[in-house]
């Protein structure tokens, strides 16, 4: 089982509408909801995979009651909350949910798809306050999950009310029961996170330039990886992945370049790294599984699933090419793995 | 009591926003959540004015449960919705809610204020869709009510499902009643509507522009009277209000142009000819009433409530004026009221 956290889930809502014209008052031709936070997107990936997942974080209030309601009618055989779309992805395996309820109400975040344009206009609320009992009650929890799990991911913004260096906690925790831990989040919650040694980090290229300063990729995850990051997996956004790790660099690059929405790009990305690890992958194979699914949700129509189809076509496609270990020296020439 | 029916209810979110970036990512800086729908608007500021008011129209799922419990916050001594809003008006006399359950979910609107220029952009869904076995319900319920009412309002638009000629059903049943009826809606439902002979209906300009093809306001409101309302109240934005009744013809103004937010300024409107109508005022009264709090309605500054000191200060002000009841010869001159 993969334990996924998200203290900040959300219920995420779409709205279609004709146009979006600011300052006006626009009729929303299509709603859709279903449950989100990053967490909870990698487990939906996993699942998909084959892989059992539990979802944990905090969830409160009607938006959480909706949230439950449609995360229960995700798994095998339920009705999925995307009904509509008939090329969603049907689930291979359980999502738990063992999410802590909380007296405060879950976020929404709506995203105002423009059908003109294809542009999305994303409204994120703050998410609850999470008072001190609620946080401790949590860590109880976590602590049981952690222990039964094979691999755990940390991912997302932290709510309003919880302390900067709480991922730092967890991730110690995991550690303490011998479990490997992915740490997936942004400013100081990751500087004060990747100081707790994670097994892997997965910042995108903004996140890795804000933690270490440098634009510049293969330094930036390198040094990333001296602030405690045992690997660093940076994702780079069309030109895919890089990957820092004890046993070697490597570029994973998709064989084309994908046009569509990435929303969820970096969560599949998660949930192919996670599931390469448990099932204890070659690293170029994990990244190649982890670029493909990415490209793949890129290229679904609903945003956060991915196409099937287009990743197994894409799997054997992506390119893994080890990067020199001296960059500075350029010993030998990279070596093309698939 | 003072009915007023909202097929198309609403749970009326505000996101408060630095501000609004189409096609990216918008961190919503505060969130409050009021019950909504045009006669619910008109019911709140029944109450305010101290005269109770029973709602009914459609209420369903999750949003429709938190309609129906911020509403029964709203009340005299509850705790309004919008607390956080300091000046928010406490309501002086009972909203009762005779909602009729249905299967569909209430629908959300969201009114996005971004608080760099003050504009605000709004997101309506689009309703539930209504049975008819659930219109059936509604209706029995209905006569019942308007039996015991003083006055009836219809307000605002038709859910999905809901037949087209449905207020001009309701109108006929009011009228069978004996009741008074008030009806404030748009397009082919007021079109209908006004053909079963209410005895007021309050179209703004670009209805009554829409409802009888001529863009002079005194010629389309006596044109909407021929067509079956019996008194015609056209709202003029800041220009207030021009009357068309069996009793004569009047314009009433604000004393100086207001600056704010519309929003529910026509439901306030519709509020002050309401409770004019029960307590037996003459036109003019009526008239000015609703004009000093469509105008307290646009100063104050949460959307929707009106502002009772601008309303106490704008009512002694208002200039209500008598139309010739023969435009064409403009036999005699106006005659000030106030």
């Amino acid at each position: 089982m993969i334990l996924t956290v998200t203290l900040n889930t959300a219920l995420d809502i779409t709205y279609r509408t004709a146009a979006l014209t600011p300052h006006a008052t626009n009729r929303v031709a299509e709603v859709s909801e279903r449950p989100g936070g990053k967490g909870i997107n990698v487990a939906r990936v996993l699942a998909a995979l084959g892989h059992e997942s539990v979802v944990t974080g905090f969830v409160g209030g009607r938006t959480g009651d909706a949230l439950r309601e449609l995360l229960a009618a995700e798994g095998p055989g339920g009705q999925p909350a995307h009904a509509a779309v008939t090329d969603a992805p049907v689930t291979d395996a359980l999502v738990t949910d063992a999410l802590v309820p909380i007296a405060g109400t879950t976020r929404r975040t709506i995203a105002v798809v423009d059908e003109t344009t294809g542009d999305t206009t994303q409204l994120n609320e703050p998410g609850p306050t999470v008072t001190p009992a609620e946080w401790a009650a949590f860590l109880t929890s976590y602590e049981g999950l952690a222990a039964r799990a094979d691999a755990v991911a940390l991912c997302g913004s932290l709510p309003p009310g919880i302390h900067v260096g709480a991922y730092a906690e967890l991730v110690r925790l995991a550690r303490a029961a011998g479990r490997p831990v992915l740490l997936d989040t942004s400013g100081e919650p990751l500087r004060r996170g990747i100081a707790a040694r994670p097994d892997l980090v997965k910042p995108n290229a903004d996140e890795l330039a804000q933690l270490t300063g440098s634009r510049e990729p293969l330094r930036a995850t390198r040094d990333a990886r001296r602030r405690g990051g045992r690997s660093v997996v940076a994702s780079l956004g069309a030109a895919g992945l890089l990957a820092a790790t004890p046993d070697g660099s490597w570029r994973a690059a998709p064989p084309t370049a994908v046009r569509g929405n990435p929303t969820g790009a970096g969560d599949s990305a998660v949930a192919g790294l996670l599931s390469g690890l448990v099932e204890r992958l070659p690293w170029p194979e994990r990244l190649a599984r982890a670029v493909a699914l990415s490209a793949a949700t890129v290229l679904a129509p609903a945003a956060g699933e991915f196409d099937r189809e287009a990743y197994a076509d894409l799997l054997p496609r992506v390119a893994v090419t080890e990067q020199s270990s001296q960059p500075e020296q350029e010993s030998h020439a990279p070596r093309q793995h698939r």
